[in-house]
Parts: C-alpha cells; structure tokens; sequence
C-alpha cells in the first residue's frame, strides 16, 4: 500500500504542527539532567538523547533527502548511528551498545534537532505542488512516529531511573485525591458480523488496514481494568507459585526472571511501594494494575475464571466511544482510577494486553521502500494491546490503533481488562 | 472440557488397537543399535529411549495409577525421570538432561513397557462397567499421545543420525522412480461463513475444539507444496541475504545462525545434498521442499510474492478431502512429489506453515485435571500447521488436526504451500 | 626437545606392556552397561566409549601411520572424531558434542581397539631396528597416554553415575573397616637450594623437565591430607558464605554455582551423604576430603590459619620416598583414611592441590611436532597437583610428576594437603 | 601485615600532597563533556564518574569514618554505590550496572570530591600524635589508590572513544618527531641466588613484600620493548592463524573473539591506522607495540623462538635502573619509540607481560581487615606486568611494583619484551 494522502492542513498548519509535535519531545526532556540522557538500563530501553536524534534522523532520511534539493546532512555518521532497525536504509550501530555513544553529546544533538527543523520547516513551506502529497503523507508519518517515541521516552525514563538505587523522580506528581475503588461490572456485547480497521478518515498506520468484516460470539467486557488491589489477591493467594495458570513459556520466564509482583512494584515492611515517574511512593489499591506482562496479564484471567478479550472485541466495543481519557496531556504520567461507574477507561490509562497475536489483516499490505519496515516485519512473536495508556499522547490514539510488544515485556505501562464468553 | 466419549469398540478391540499401537512404537526401534537410543542432539529433541519410557509413564500416570486397584509402579523415580512438562503431577528430570541417563537401560526400558503393555491388557478386559468410559478416553487419548511420538522419534532420530559425521542411515529407502515436477495451480476458493473445528465425530485433541464459525474472504491455494527446485530459486537468488523478505525475529535469527538452506541441505562440490532417514543423497528438484522454519516458509511465500494461508483457509479446503496420502505406512518417511496434477498433498508428506498463531478458539476449555496441560498452555508464541507429513500414522490425521511449532524450529518435516488474496 | 630413550625392554616384553595396558583399559569397563558408554554429563567429561576410541587414535596417529609400512586406518573419519585437541593434526569433533557420537557402536570401537592392538603388536615384533628408539619413544608415551586415560574414565563415570538421579554404582566398593581418625602431626623441612624435575631414570613427560636448583625457605608440611571431618568443620563454620577466606575469582564462583560443600557430598536428614564409584553412601569423616576445587583448597587453608604448598615443597618432602599408597590396582577407588600415624599419604589417595600454577621450568622445550602439544600449550591458568589418586595407575605415578587442573575443577580426586611457614 | 609507617613529611606536605593528587585527577577530566562521564563501553571498564567518586569514597571509609569525629557521609548511599569490591565493607552496586548511574550527576560528584577534600584536609592537619601513624600510612595508600585510578581513568576513556562509531580524541596530542628504529640488542644476565620484592623504603604494596631470595639461571633480555613494525611481521606472516604459536586458552580465545591484530589497530586500504588517545592516526612502525594480550605477547615470543621473562628476571635487571621514561607527565600519552641505542625502556611507555602467574611472595601476609581485600585475593588467574606505561604516573611507579591483569586482557596499555635462555 501507500500511506494514505494526509488531511487537507495549509502549509502553514502543517508548520505550526511539525513545530509541536517537535517541541513537545524537547518539553518532556527539561527535568532532565544532561547525565540522564544516556542511561540504557536495558537492551529493549534506548537513551534519551538516543530517541532525540532517532526521530531527527526519521525526518532527514525519509523526507529531507528525498524531497529537498541539495540536502546537505548535519553529519555524515549520523546515518549510521540514529537508524533504529531499517535494513534497508543500510547498517546501524548496534542497540544494546546505545549508552556507549557520549558523543554526539546532547548539546550536540539538540542542534541536530534544531538544523533539522529549520530545514524541514523551510521545506514545508516551499515544496512544489507535485510532489508534495507524497511529502506530506511521510510528513504525518513522522510526526506520529515522533509521538511514540514520547512515549517510549517516557517508559524508559522510568525503567533507567527504576535501574538506580537513588530512585530519582522524573517529575513532581500531583497530588491525588484518595479514590474510592468502583465495583466492577460486566457489559454484554452481540455477536455477529462487524467491521473493524481504519475506516479511511484521518491517519492511520498500515497495520490498521484494510478495514474489513469478522464474525464475534456474544461476549462480556469488564467494566473498567483491572486494579492493584484485585491483583494483589492474586499475588497473596500465590499466584505467582501456582504453575496452573500459567502458559508454559510464562511459566519458565517467571521462574527465570523470579518474577513475584508487577515490574515496580517493591516490598517493604510488609507493605507494597511502587516506583513512578514521581518516584517511589505506597502502592494504591484502586489504581489499575499496570506493568504487567503478557504471561501475567493471562494468569491472572484464568486465576479469575475469566480470559483476555482479542482485540476485535476491544475494537467493537471502543470505536463508538470518544478517544479521551487519562493521556500524557494531563501530566499524571500515572494511571488513574476509574473516575466512577460510568468512567470505562476505554482509552488512556493502561495499555490493555489482548489474546491476539499480533498479525496481518486479510488483505494487509505493507507500504512501499523502507516504510514497509515500519510495521509489517514485527508481525510474529507479539500480542496486539489496545487503548493507550498515561503516557500516550492522546492525538496518536483511536480506536484502530494497534500497539504490540513481545509477551514478556512490561515496562511499557500495560494492564489487563478481563473479558469472558457470553 | 471432559474428554469425549470414545468410539464404541468392544474390549477385546481396544486390547488389540493397544496392542496395536504399542508394538508400532517398538518395531519403528527396530533398526536401531543400543548406542542409538540415547542421543540427544539438541535440546528440543529426546533420546529414543525417553520416548519409549515418557509414553510408557502416561499409560501409568493417568490409567494405571488413576483406574487400577493397587497397581504398583514399576520403579519409583520412572515418575521423576519420565514426566515430560506435566507441572501439576510433580517435578521432573530437566530436559536438557535427558542423554545422561544410562540407567535405566534400554533392556529395562522394554522391560518397562511390557510390565504396563500387561497391567493395561488386564485393565481393559477386567475394569467395571461404571469408571469405563472415562478409562476409555484417557486411552484413546493415551494412544494418540503414543503416536505423537512415534512421529517425534522419527524426528529427532534424524536429527541424531545428521549431527554424527558419519550420517548414519537409518533405514534402506526405497528406490524411488524418476518423478516429473508437476506445474503449480491455484485453487480459488468462496468467502463467506465457514464451520471449522471437530464436529463431534470420533476423537479429537481438545485444542480442535467446538467447532465453530468464521468469516472468510474469497482466496487461492497453491495446487501443490512448494518444491526443492523452486525454493533453490530463492536460495541461488540471493533470498537468505535480502533482509526485505523477512520477518525481523527471522533475520536476526537467520544472521545469528548463519542458515543458508534448508535444515538437512548440504552443498557438495556446487551440487546439493540432503540428509535423509535413508543416509545422504543428491538433492531432488521435484520433491516438497522440507525442514524450512516458519521464517523460511513465510520469507518463501513474500519473495514468491503470495502469503501463507491461515488455518481456516487450510481446513476449509481440506476438510471435505479423504484423509490420504504419503504417511509414515507407505515407510518412504520422506516426502514424495505429487504424483500427477491431481494430487494435491493435502494430507502426508509435509507439514505445512500457516499464517495462524496457535490459540484457543472461541469458547476454548482445557480438559480437567492435568490432562488439561496437554495443549492448552502452549497456546502462546507458536504457529499452526496443518496436514501431516511423511512421518506420521496416517490414523492419527484429520481435517481439524491442529500442530503447533515455535516460528524457529525446522527439525519436523515441515514444508510450505502458498496460498493468495482472490 | 625430544623424547627420552625408552627404557631396555625387550621388544616381547614390549608387546607384553602394551597388552597389558590396554587390556586393562578394557578391564575397567567390564561393568558398564552398553548405555553407560555414551554418557557426557558436562563438558568437561568424555563419553567412555571416546576415551576407548581416542587412546587407539593415539596409537594410530603417531604409531602406526607414522612407523607402520602401508598402514590403512580403521576407519577415514575416526581422525576427525577421535582427536583430542591436536590443532597441528588437523580439524577435530567439537568436544561439547561427544555424547552425540551413537556410530561407531561400542562394538565397533571394541573392532577398532582390536584391529589397532593386532597391527600395533606386529610392529612392535617387527619394526626395523633403525627406527626403534623413536618409536619406542612414542610407544611409551602412548602407554603413559592411556594410563592417563584409565584415571580419566574413572573420574568421568563417577561424574555420569552421580548426574543420574538413580545414582548406580559403577562397582560393589570393599566394606572398609571403620578406621579410626589419625591426629594430624607437622614435619619440618629445611630450606636451601634443592634440586626438582625429572632426573633422566625412566620415562618422564616433558613438562617435568629438565632438572633444576630451587631456592625454598624453611618450611611445614601437615602429616596427612584434611579429613573430611575436618572439612565439616569449615562447611559447619560457615566457611562458604564468608567472603574473607575466598580468592576474589573463587567468591565469584561459589555465588554463581550455589557451591556449600564438595562435589558429591549430599544434605540427607542433617546428616551428610557422599556418592562414590559404589554409589552414595553416609560420609566418612576419616577419610581424606575429596572433590574440592583450588578455590575451596585455599579458602579452607586460609581459613585454618595456615596455606597450600607449593609444588617444589611437595616434591622435596615427597622425592625421597618410595610410590606406594592407595592406587587404583588396589580396588577401593575411593580414598582410604591414614593407616597410621606414620602412613604420610604422599602418594594415592588425592591429588594435592598446590599453590603453584602450571608453568614451564626454567630451559623447558616442548616436544617437537604435534606432540609437542601434549603439555605445554597448556601451562597458563591451570595449577599444578602432586601424589596421584585411588584411580591412578601405580606404575603411572613418580616423585616429579605433575598433574594440572583449572582452578574450578573438582571433579577429579582432588584434596588438601596444608602447608605453613617454618 | 600492617601497613609500614609512611614517611617523615610534615602535615603541611601531607595536606599538599593530597591536594596534588586530588587535583591532578580532576585536571586528567578536563577535557572530558558531561556526556563522556558515564560511558562503560565494556565491564572491565568503569565509567570516569565512577573513577571519582570511588576514589573518594576510598578516603571517606578507610580515613574520615575511621579516624574523624563525628563524621557525616557525604550521602548515605554511596557507601553502596561507590565500593568496587571490598566484601567486607558491605554489599556494593553490581559492576556492569555502573553506566546506569547518571545520579548521582556530575556536579554532585565533583561536590562530593570537595566535601572530602575539605574534611580530609582538616583531617590532616588536626588528627592527634596517637593515631596518626595509622592514618599516614592510609593516607598514603589512599593516594597511590587514586594514581592507579588514573591510569585506569585514561584506559578506560581510550575504550570508550574506541567503541564510538566517531573515534572522538581526548587530546591533541603532541607532534611526534619521526622516529628511526632502533635494534634489537641482547642483554646478558647472570644467574644465581638475586634479591627481590621491597626492601622497606618508601611506600610499597603489600604484594611486594616480603623481600626475598630467589635463585635465577643465566638469562638475557632484549635492548627494548617489541616494536609495531617487528610485530607486523607476526600478523602478516599469518601468526594469527597458527596454532602452533598459541597457548591453547589463548587460540581458544582468539578464535571466538576473531582476533587478528592488536586491540586499537584497524586496517585501512591497506595500511593501518591506530586509535590513540589523540584519535585514529596511521600506525608508526618505529613505536613499541601496545594493547596486546598476554596470549598475544607469549605467542609472539614463540613465534620469535624467543620466551617472556619471568618477574624476576625483569626486576633484577630495572632494579639497578632510574625510575625514569615516558610516564603520564609527559602528555605524550602514548608509547614512544626508543630515544636511541641506549634508552632500555625498562619504565614508562608499556607494561611488559611477564611469564609469571601473580601470587604471594613466600611469606607474604595480606594487610589486616579491609584493606587486606587490596591486592591478595586476586593472586588466582592473572599475570605479572612490569615497568609502567605511558599513562602512569611516575611517582607511582618502582623496580619491586607488580601490576596484574588476567592474560585475556589488553586495554591497559600493555607491550612485550622477549627473553631468552642464556
């Protein structure tokens, strides 16, 4: 396929949000200090300064080069150190050795970004007519694709700064109010022949299409997701030493790994602390659970007599309802609790891992040249999440949207909602 | 779920189908040295030996020990030494570890067999009418458990018999006649509202269960698998260095590996060889291409430009075929070419890759008990195939059939047909 | 530099020392089940079969296709498969994969030795006169080559018999007449220069060579090895979870391994277990500690306020006394406790653990050609041992001999012999 | 042992010196960007932020906890992250964590080094008569602690700008003069009974001790150090490729390493270039080859029909000799060709690998407590080095000082010189 022709801005719409989009990156780097910029506390995590350059690089290989003439590169070995996995586009330097790279130092790659959006900018305003919907498609890809590299950001702030037994804090949270906990409901959809994928209006990933038809058994969805405290019954109840409800390879890995709890989660005296982007503080009970795995998201259904929902039940029962909730614009970085009964939490708060592997569509198509490795070659091996989650900006979200991650990853913030058969 | 009723067979039928099975499983050993029967050359592969006692321990773990007055176990730590993964029934000998045991010996091994071959004959003819029928399940499950590994044996004796360097054979195959390569067709099959699943009739594996419906689009099949000569035209054209056609987990595994052909290919002299249970021998264009990993399957059908068909395309179009084909009676145990434009392999020779993860279907439930950790709990990572293959009894296939296999494995006689949007 | 001369034997009498090592090699298996031939429980350890094949392949390669007129081998590829690790002879079998080796059968390595021992003793009878020292030369080494690999074999069943959870008994061990503990005395030794290696008298390995001055400071030697008793008492003390008596790499080791006590020692109702060559049975504290690495030979020293010896000082105290003790001709296997107050134990029983690495001597040259790799590519991170063991061969043992292990080994019959200064 | 009365210098010195050290480490970092501190491109390998604070933290637990009143940590917590390995102080921060470290920042370690100095000043100059010869002699370590961490310090940078794709320099280096080659002279050396190890003046290690007698055979030592241009003759003559020249650990390694050359040597067209502290510059043939292995250097040596000198050997011949040469005060910060016939390079430039295993001195005792972890747990695995190089201090440097590294290592700067048999 090919990207999709973007929604009709005016040049100087496209600017201003190019401008945005690029700021809000910079923005959610100003409480860091430059020494946190290139902490990698793990393989899967990328440096701070890493995810700067990377999304920087995005836009000078697939536009600037392309489409701007006599395009002169900030620096000739960028190309090899800021491309993430385009085989295509020629070798790269090796993810796990991301923490080694001092150099460029993050004065350095803020003027990338800034060289950058001066020629991107200036491009936006004077490309020619002809080639500009192909430009402005890749445009809008590069944008979204700036947008989950927020997120990531954010997850691995968390994870590095998880990683030091300083246990800095990101950001000073706001205070919350106690919650109560809201009881949790069932809702019961129909079965039937649905539609679900993209349905053409707006952007949207190549993963999401072709929208096409398929055929759901009545099921029930939990009313909200799961929270800390009925998760933590699972935990006392010993649930993490009970091989029968675990998938075999989630068995292994937790016996590997001695999972016991959620990845933040931190006994102490008895009680349970959590580290947060606010830093370490008591685990609360009416949040919804969140950095959970796969393997552990699934456990815990089958303790509870229910299962995941796949995420066509997720689909149908989302897409009618307005993409808003607990997103990155309101400054939690942190799930909330469901905000009363009515409060469905479709969106925003936890990623909600769901019982799809994560494929093609029938009739899918990757797009043409090296953007076809943008979602097409990771359809193997990982679960289909749905919904975004606190640190997701909520202009990247609807109800379409495919996230996906390996079963055994958790330090996205990902949770559960149970579903179970009609 | 509880396993089905069992077909209604007299006692003195079910003594002989035991009989039956039983002595297949020893006379397949048949050409086999002592030294044979302890090799473990990879750790997914077993030693002959264990497989011999493992399915020994399932008739006395789950019918002996469950159903028999005061059955005594043959030795006390078989239950240790020869459980495969059944977590619920007690802990058990490390997989890795399995060619360490000398002790017991091969001798005592069969000495195993014939102390239960007996206790069960008696327990067939003599058990009360009232706990029959569950005895009767767990045995004809017991017997399809036996034939799964008399499938996996053939397997992993290959797999010995190719990492000696002296390529033992396991057997004299049979001269084979000069084939012609038979052209591909495509087959187009109607979308639309489809049943799949077992109906009922006879014995299934719980994962084939219930049967329901699914929505298709229109699509096509290949007529045949896909063949040594045509996927050398990937190999000789470069296709395992072109990281296009790949997904990303089979690139870096295929980097790390260093895989250049097909498991038992082997170059000789600009000429190909391959590593047969009959020895080593020139490779032939006209056979289906065999001992490819999933990786390879789907990296095939996007080079080919077509895709893998799922499962439900595959049963559909199989699923009102008789159940016959190149099956491990005819004693080639290596696949065979098509033997004319109307064979379409359905059935025998290859096992073929679907597009499918393997999970539950809709309104999936595992058997009670610990039988209940028979096929549910590896419904994560693995991908379905479909068919049976060269190796297999032919009275242990049918149209719902459903193998499962991590994406990387290549040692089943695992194959590729290519399927495409209408 | 070159071999010795052998010593004046007859070339009948030759052949009668050749049959007779060999026959004993062969004797030694007696008792093994086929099964127990293939065995590799670690890395470390070679199948039996492999040491029955490799010490003929030592023959065949130096002896007779070097001596032997129109020698044909046995076999093409046993070159490949039986070499040990003689780079300069040419490729070689991944060591780790030896347990994978079912062809050739035990009964055709047993052809092979035959075929091997039949051509060897024609030559031994027939070769020219001319050629003899040189041969006779590498005859005695061969000799000495499979005596080493008697002890090998021993040590390596032990370890394939204790990985087994059946725990078999290699041979029905002598009842041993409870022994009475022998208090440990300290004998002086007089420092000044001494001189150590070998003196030319019989056959001797390169690594012992050549003769030389050492300075020594006055020094202590304790009467007899550590008892296990007295090793309890550093296991009781909580000697392996104190990080002052362990060598920083030693530390490491313990931790990552789990180490809390020697090699076959096992907890049983607060009591302790030992496995041995006639199976497990209650621990003996009068008896020599066994199966200890380097690391745990110096915690334990350091722990008792005193150190291991040096090799020098062991060959000192040890060179004027006869080779006798508790070796593998008189049947125990197994080390016996001091008979006596005056029973020093120098020789049999345990190896020493010593304080020196493996080095060359000052002037050592190693053999030339490919036997030159017999010794010295390893002098570098091994450390030396002294006396010989209850498996080593009486007549394989001198005053100057110098065994060598990687300081983690403990698989072999390793003790502690402690040492002060004066 | 206890550490020996540290010598007559007034408070005042005292206070300067340590200010001396100090500073001199801070000025090492000047060049370095924030982004710089915190790179540990492989585990033996600390990040320089590490390098400071450990070094303070050195003074803060054996001097300021010890001996000042009332003393208040500079922060709780870096008693854990800042310990490299004392067991006994306590549990410490996991190694190859150290790069996840980005807090403490920069600025708070640079705040941290004040806040010491400060104290340990006032410390200095007030502490009582009574205990203060215990404090000097901690003290005094203390500082020869911190010299070494400067070597470390520039080891370390030297990998870390290594491993980036960009090759940064961490100076201008000075301008070489183009050297010619010298040759290679031999030296003779008479054997007999040679004194080594400290003789009691000055500061020494407790590894140097105790001065003792050892009896040496008739030796030479070659004129200079191994050149690059002479060891280019050992890669080009295919020494990399010969098993014959290799220590079987040590072709083991290359093998899996793919090793073809010294650490910082790279082709180029042809030529090649060689990372330097001063960046990627054309290899000089005249200069002493640096960055090999102790595998690397006995290799050559073989290769030579030449050996390494044991420790003796070289600490009788330097020990007649001036601690002079180019040593880190220099600023060339590379090894320089010989300055003529005459200059012997028995300090400074490269630390020569020695035959010698490292381990005690007959009659060595480790220092009490603490500080008894310095040096004598390590005497397992590694080999002696002697001289110095091009970035150690020389004031830190003397005929009796024994380096150690294991033989796999060669990012300190280490060199060869041959010896050989009288």
């Amino acid at each position: 396929m090919t990207l999709q022709a973007a929604s009709g801005l005016s040049r100087e719409e496209w600017a201003n949000r190019f401008a945005a989009v690029r700021g809000r990156t910079e923005a959610l780097c100003e409480s860091l200090e430059i020494d946190d910029f290139q902490v990698q506390s793990t393989i899967e995590v990328s440096p701070p300064k890493w995810h700067l350059a990377h999304v920087t690089w995005f836009f000078e290989t697939f536009l600037l080069n392309e489409f701007a003439h006599n395009y002169r590169p900030f620096h000739p070995r960028f190309k090899y150190l800021f491309n993430s996995y385009y085989q295509t586009v020629g070798r790269f330097h090796p993810r796990p050795e991301r923490s080694v790279l001092s150099r460029p130092t993050v004065a350095e790659i803020f003027s990338y970004r800034e060289y950058v959006n001066h020629e991107m900018t200036r491009l936006i305003r004077n490309l020619g007519a002809e080639p500009w919907p192909e430009f402005a498609s890749c445009l809008e890809l590069g944008l979204h694709h700036e947008q989950q590299h927020q997120e990531l950001l954010l997850m691995d702030i968390k994870h590095n700064f998880a990683a030091n037994p300083l246990r800095p804090a990101y950001h000073e949270a706001p205070t919350a109010d106690h919650a109560a906990s809201v009881p949790l409901d069932w809702i019961d959809y129909a079965g039937g022949v649905h539609e679900i994928g993209h349905d053409g209006d707006g952007f949207a990933f190549d993963n999401e299409t072709p929208r096409h038809q398929v055929l759901l058994q009545d099921y029930r969805l939990a009313s909200r997701p799961v929270t800390n405290g009925e998760f933590m019954e699972f935990v006392r109840g010993g649930g993490y030493s009970d091989s029968r409800y675990w998938l075999s390879d989630g068995w292994a890995l937790i016996q590997q790994r001695g999972w016991q709890a959620p990845l933040y989660w931190e006994r102490d005296n008895g009680g349970w602390l959590e580290m947060t982007l606010g830093g370490v503080r008591p685990l609360r009970s009416e949040e919804p659970v969140c950095h959970v795995s796969f393997y552990e998201a699934d456990a815990y259904a089958r303790w509870a007599g229910k299962r995941l929902p796949n995420e066509v039940e997720l689909e149908v029962a989302a897409g009618a309802q307005p993409v808003d909730g607990n997103f990155v614009e309101a400054g939690l970085m942190h799930p909330r609790p469901a905000q009363g009964a009515d409060d469905r939490q479709w969106y925003g708060d936890v990623w909600e891992w769901t019982s799809s592997s994560y494929g093609p569509y029938p009739g899918f198509h990757a797009l043409a040249g090296s953007l076809g490795e943008y979602n097409g070659k990771f359809m193997c091996n990982q679960m289909v999440l749905r919904g975004g989650c606190c640190v997701t900006p909520q202009s990247h979200m609807r109800a379409s949207y495919r996230n996906f991650f390996y079963p055994a990853d958790r330090w996205p913030f990902t949770g559960i909602r149970l579903a179970a058969d009609a």
